[in-house]
């Protein structure tokens, strides 16, 4: 999608410098810069300091990271290296389902490979992953476009009111992203659109983030702080959530940013839609329920402090609470399959009891 | 409660400038300031810009900025003035019942005293607001006190763990507060408590006032965003939910800051006991349900922005979403009474239905 009127992906490779390039989404929304991933070390940080975020973005980055740690190791011990490169990347968010997976499936593909074509082996496998994201997401969206047409149809005038929570946009993808896919998709057919965008704290990837590519692309939209959508909701302002996830389980019950639960209670008690945008690799049919999911414990400066610009136009963190306050921070919630309207997935829109017909 | 070490107060008299001093909760908790109302605007501006905020301590100014308003004009002068005076106070924050209870009952004290006395029954009845508000937080926390010994009990062991939403603490009081009044109560009575505070977004009243108060007064807590509650409450980590209110109509629905409505359907959903501590004034009767109660929008800046502490010791405030994006920003939401276990009142502990008998 775009910024300033060209488009850009969040993940490439540069031909100039051999490395793998990623926009740095820290400093954002108020920079655009740049970061060069060149080796294992650079790949797994970049995962760990959320420099990528966002399940597809992060295991695109991971299947990258598998390449970085294998493209300069003799081929004999290129086995042994992505034992190693897995190790370490799977160990830098261990909710994130999607990192798993790619790990794991380059390393197959490495494993398969013979001697000779593991190093190549790995970068196809890691190209394919990125395609893939790809054309997950613009089935995303054309699957999640059926459902905005239908409210469109039913509501006979006004923008459909959106709310989403985090930054499940193409921020968080390669491109048109998961949650936000269906949007860009109505707003290509020309349906009209307003999207409610919670600020989502502490990392403030809706404010930041979300808010960010929707002004770049041109769709209307409002930042809200994470308390307004119950408010919202009772108030005929919100005709459809739509929401990522970090890692779905079988019965779907979805891990997502930590309040999407809250907004999912919020939804279920005033009947409106909601629903979580996926590829399917997020759905770990391994877990029987959400129980099983772990949710990792960050860093608790993430809430006592914020970034933001400050009035000199440069970017940095302000303390929030008092000095001697500790502070505790959950990354992630679990919204139960019973709150969960359809799940928008590549291969359709299905109710939660649907899902186990994606087993592969 | 304590600051530093020493006693204070919100509110009080200064008998050396004549004026009426404040404590200036926007810079809180980064440094301590006190402000000095010394007229009808100056009392209108602290209310109106949340130098003082809560609905008890809005009461209690709205009170002396009656008195205010009319101790300089002549006696004959001081229906009219008073008139002018509940006009303009009222004005300032149309959510907050008590500042119109305020209002109402020092301009009817002033109607109903002779003349060459109106003045005097002003401040007469002024300080009268403030000690019914100290002898309400104190009864609030007696009550509230019984329904944390008998969670204490239940537990049988390790700290009652309380979440409470904004500050209704005795920072939004004259002191001892509302929902924090039970909590200081169990304190005192030696029951060990550990309370989760809501930062509270936009304007982060828990993150900067309660997290303060508690700080200062030794109660151990910590700040959690607004979006975690739910995954405690899911988990088992919340025994009791304290939140003050700004509006409660007849049936027990309860409007209260921006996001408690979404913490009362996760307590709802979990079986936690949801309760809103408040002086029964804050009942409005006249209301027969929460859809009367008016919400009101305030600058969308509070959400753009937010205020901390810079990395040179200065306060000021940091920009978080894109120049482009709208927000925003409303209030209050209203949490309905079928989510409200219990309201804590100075005149004891009822269920939404009990309400009524407050009547007077």
């Amino acid at each position: 999608m775009n910024i300033g009127g060209k488009p850009w992906r969040t993940i490439w490779e540069n031909p100039e410098t051999g490395n793998v390039d990623v926009l740095d989404q820290r400093v954002l929304p108020h920079r655009v810069e740049v970061r060069a991933l060149s080796d294992l070390a650079t790949a797994a940080e970049a995962i760990r300091d959320m420099t990528v975020r966002g399940a597809p973005l992060i295991g695109a980055t991971a299947g990258y990271g598998m390449w970085l740690a294998v493209r300069s190791v003799d081929e004999d011990r290129v086995d042994a290296a992505a034992a190693e490169a897995r190790r370490v990347l799977d160990a830098t968010r261990p909710t994130a389902v999607n990192l798993h997976w790619a790990t794991r499936t380059v390393q197959a593909r490495i494993a398969g490979a013979k001697d000779g074509n593991k190093r190549a082996a790995a970068l196809e496998c890691a190209r394919e992953i990125v395609a893939q994201e790809l054309d997950r997401s613009r089935r995303i969206g054309e699957h999640g476009l059926a459902l905005i047409r239908d409210i469109a149809a039913r509501k006979g005038g006004g923008p459909v009111q959106v709310l989403t929570h985090c930054n499940a946009g193409w921020l968080a993808a390669v491109d048109h992203g998961t949650a936000t896919a269906p949007i860009y998709a109505a707003q290509a057919a020309g349906i009209a659109l307003h999207v409610w965008v919670d600020e989502t704290r502490p990392r403030n990837q809706g404010a930041s983030l979300t808010a960010f590519e929707l002004s770049e692309q041109g769709v209307p939209h409002s930042v809200i702080v994470d308390n307004a959508g119950g408010h919202l909701m009772r108030h005929g302002m919100v005709d459809l959530c739509i929401v990522g996830a970090d890692r779905v389980a079988a019965n779907g019950d979805a891990a997502n940013k930590i309040g999407t639960y809250l907004k999912a209670l919020a939804a279920h008690d005033n009947g409106v839609p909601f629903t979580v945008a996926l590829p399917s690799s997020t759905i770990d049919f391994d877990l029987p329920t959400g129980d099983g999911i772990p949710i990792e414990e960050r860093d608790p400066d993430e809430v006592r402090c914020i970034q933001g610009r400050f009035p000199d136009g440069s970017t940095g963190q302000v303390l929030l609470t008092p000095e001697a306050s500790t502070a505790r921070n959950w990354g992630f919630d679990v919204t139960p399959a019973r709150l969960v309207t359809a799940f928008i997935t590549e291969r359709g829109v299905l109710a939660p009891s649907e899902l186990a017909t994606l087993r592969d």
